[in-house]
């Protein structure tokens, strides 16, 4: 059972009339829509608005995927909560999974140790191309050489990003720009970065969009019991299975 | 259901008495009996001294994981066969995990492009230690920090491999030489090499060599349906989603 | 002095009127035209039809850097002389750039180990955007953030190549797809695959194109001098640095 | 030539005695020793005790590379230096090298984004062997298979680093552990962390070690004229190359 979290700062749900229609539950309500009824998932929603900005230790601890979207409030996540859950990627496994314009947000321009927040944007409301680039991916499962969405908000080139172990997609769009929207980093945990999702479109609802979603969280899902990291002096010895770990001081 | 197919050159089992008694079943049937219970595998055997050198069309179509042992008798793989591997590696995403001695084989060395048969080796049966440098990583399953292998052919770099996507174990060895023993590529389907498993010393006995495989086998598997490989000409037409694909001549 | 050797088939500028117009001494020779004034290299050209198919041992053992046009000839070139390439580069630390249709050529797909003859084309003639993803890469030094080749022909994903350990350059086409067109693979030596150059349009008469050729000798050149490999049995011994390398017998 | 700025914390050569002896000028003045007669380098030295903490904008901005020791204060580098360290690297290609216990350091811990201050470690003096894992990087120019240090702090795995983008060097220590020891990184610019070096040992006065800083030095120096990043609202129009940039409000 995968336990995924779906984190949402839900302010333009509640200021812009369209997209309160658009999604009457929220962003991260329509994410839980399509995730929860895969058997292997258990599907909880937390938005910034609620105690604790959504994730008390106790939720954030039993989280197994972490998704974040975000856009206009990134600046009011508390540094103590960015600091919780980038020592849960890094040490504990957690996969984190960030959406459209959480390039920009905290947790992810910490992960990645780079100005994430830098790109090339217009609002125009373009399709985009996203092409395959990694056919044998996780996820890419189920799809074919390329997808397209219909309407979004579009990205450009130059992303401020390490160079991802694995990217799986790169999107086209008629505007002349190309963007890497499909990015996989392996740290302790598993972090994925998928480019579409801009709140004025319905791309949440499209087929493509969900399977790939569907598709990262498995793969961002812990493969490994958490790893007991340890640190600190090491005693010497090739063949001492018996030092003490850690040592009594 | 994952098919697996454990191939071997079956040699030194037939001309060295002492392996012989070490492997009973060789050492194909040695990996075979700890896979074949995991109920989500199907595993069957191949050996170089078969029909097809073991691995007919419908096997090895039908094969989802190819694990392969090698050592004395690399130059009489037919190339057509590894033409064959070679292609459902890279096309249509079949798992390919080379064990010890097999990174000099044919069908590794072509993989990787590189003259992976250089390294430094010697027998003297000295333990080593791997450590586990990528804690998150499923082939890391349920080790801890690292594991020992008592006895086992010491292997040192430089080994003449790509730089691999992931870097699961690094091996210490008492004699000075490290050596990078977990090392996993992806093209089309995913590739692991496994350093341990000299055919003179109880190696696949080990439990945490069997866990290391079998978490490897899952890992190779094939994560997306075969990919439908296309090439060639192309229809121009940013949004014309009915171009005919392939173009009719 | 980087050693610069331009190998080129030379088949088309002998065999379509157009393109011998358009390259009277050859793109082998319009690329050395460009190469030769720079300082620090030593430039010298070599084609399909001389002996040794342009690169006797003399030859090949005293090139740095050896550029590859490959188009309708690829079958051609013996087997035995992409041997020789391909030890130059995984063990003697020769950079090899493979240009445009080379992306199908012997020498490269035996170096990246997978079907790189794959990708989709069309000739219409279309524009590129080139965009440059990785601004601090010696390859991309005095470009901006893009720069556009006005005609040649399209290429398009999926390119079946191994994840490049750096993408620098992506393409983006009016017809709607994207391409990696500026790719560095490390081996021993410096692999760099770059897309522009049909033949039949100025391609590498261009500026642009020229910088990112002349950028790209340099950073293939070898780093380091020669490295001796070795290979083979090991004396055992942490501190015996005086152990006999290689054993003898 | 390359604007080279070694900084150093400074603290045990002023409180402990045999450092101060074995050190004289610092360990900053020990590199910058050996560094100053390369032609190609100007090198300057920054000291965490002097004003602006070593490094007020008029050098940062004017440094190419920035070598970095610190292992007791880190602590008290301020925040707002390290955001300028890590943004002359992310986006103006400044090169930075962290040595030894600047695992931990904050500039190098935020570019990585990930808790590089974890590793196991001790201080016995042994020696430790760094083999060559990257035969023909330019790091490695002048070294042979491997080089030992005949006494060092131990470190050994698990790092927790990202997947450098090249390893070019693995420790061997005889107490049984192994370590990434020369890791290269690129974001804009380019980073090497290099493990040799506790203050109580003459590591810096060894050849070997002089020449690995060297190259680094020369690895790391920007190779594309800064980048003038830029972001924002884009103005649509594929072939439009008049549109203004940045776009007036």
């Amino acid at each position: 059972m995968i336990k995924v979290t779906v984190w949402n700062e839900n302010a333009h749900e509640k200021e812009m009339p369209e997209v309160a229609k658009l999604y009457p539950k929220g962003i991260h309500g329509a994410i839980a829509d399509f995730l929860s009824p895969n058997e292997d998932m258990l599907v909880r929603t937390a938005t910034l608005d609620s105690p604790d900005q959504g994730l008390p230790d106790e939720l954030l601890n039993d989280t197994d995927v972490l998704l974040w979207w975000g856009h206009a409030r990134h600046g009011q996540v508390e540094d103590a909560l960015v600091d919780k859950i980038v020592k849960r990627v890094n040490l504990e496994n957690m996969g984190f999974i960030a959406l459209h314009s959480a390039h920009a947000s905290k947790p992810f321009q910490r992960l990645m140790g780079t100005p994430t927040g830098m790109l090339r944007w217009r609002e125009d409301g373009d399709m985009q191309r996203l092409w395959v680039i990694s056919p044998g991916h996780p996820i890419a499962e189920g799809l074919g050489d390329y997808f397209e969405v219909p309407q979004d908000e579009t990205y450009g080139e130059m992303f401020y990003i390490p160079q991802p172990e694995n990217l799986v997609f790169i999107s086209w769009h008629p505007g002349g720009e190309v963007f890497r929207s499909g990015c996989c980093f392996v740290r302790g945990g598993r972090i994925f970065y998928f480019q579409p999702g801009h709140e004025t479109f319905p791309v949440y609802y499209q087929k493509e969009v969900q399977q790939v979603i569907t598709n990262a969280v498995r793969w961002a899902a812990p493969k490994a019991p958490t790893h007991k990291y340890i640190t600190g002096f090491v005693k010497k010895g090739v063949l001492d299975k018996n030092a003490e770990w850690p040592p009594k001081p």
